[in-house]
């Protein structure tokens, strides 16, 4: 089963920002990550469905990428949230990322039928670019390790 | 409209090795992604769907990360077929690859609506190991650089 968590940094995106194919609760086609917060650290868990294997049995590698870039950008909205003051579920409006790059290290075949789960640790490089190092279980088992460089979204991004 | 290839390499791979959800042409539910050689390139053209947005109007950063995924294993794949004299649509059966890191930059917001088109150069860094640097264009911008370490498939993979 599935652990779920109880608040995510996404369910306070407000609608125009919650599109995303990756973590947007707004879009019906799309994964639904979910990012929230365990032990002081940034956590996504996220179970695979069968479609998405790169062969029978393991999980194609593009949805593990997908999992550490909206885990990324989620972690950098959560510190940075909670650098201004705030707590996921207060009520106030989290401010919102873009990645600027991501990097994936697959570190052994990711098993398919298991929930995976993303853990992050998020460093301020520049009030505006936060860096999230993640480490992706499937069952307590290393399988990849990510790194993504989140920027603030710009406020002309939405209406251009 | 999406221009075609005539030839891809994911056409030739055996149908075992055929479910990717990025590039396999048995995965009903996947991206079918197609690689193959144009003007001495390799080349992956994709048109993503509504749905893969990260807001409105632009495309998700997990579509252009699996795209350059499997652009990469691609490009590994029909390079190391050619070193072993074969070429693509010659009824042999190609290698397989499978990513061992993925690095994407994102250089600009990647607009929805338009074919992608990933272009990629193959460097033979030892007989088993490939890298894939790529540039992924809509309509001639250029929105994301991508580089894949792809290794040779073990042939255990399949069977474990």
């Amino acid at each position: 089963m599935e652990e779920k968590l109880d608040k995510a940094i996404q369910d306070d995106y407000p609608e125009d920002f919650s599109w995303c194919y990756g973590c947007g609760r707004m879009n019906e086609a799309g994964h639904h990550f979910r990012t929230g917060i365990q032990n002081g650290q940034t956590v996504t868990i996220y179970t695979p469905k069968q479609e998405h294997m790169a062969l029978p049995g393991y999980v194609y590698g593009g949805i593990v990428a997908s999992l550490i870039d909206c885990h990324g950008t989620g972690s950098a909205a959560i510190a940075l949230h909670r650098k201004n003051g705030q707590e996921i579920g207060d009520g106030s409006e989290p401010p919102r990322f873009v990645t600027a790059s991501l990097h994936v290290d697959y570190v052994k075949p990711t098993p398919q039928g298991v929930p995976l789960k993303a853990i992050g640790k998020v460093e301020e490089i520049h009030p505006k670019k936060w860096k999230v190092t993640s480490e992706v279980f499937a069952d307590d088992k290393l399988c990849a390790k990510g790194e993504v460089m989140a920027a603030v979204m710009p406020d002309t991004f939405l209406t251009k």
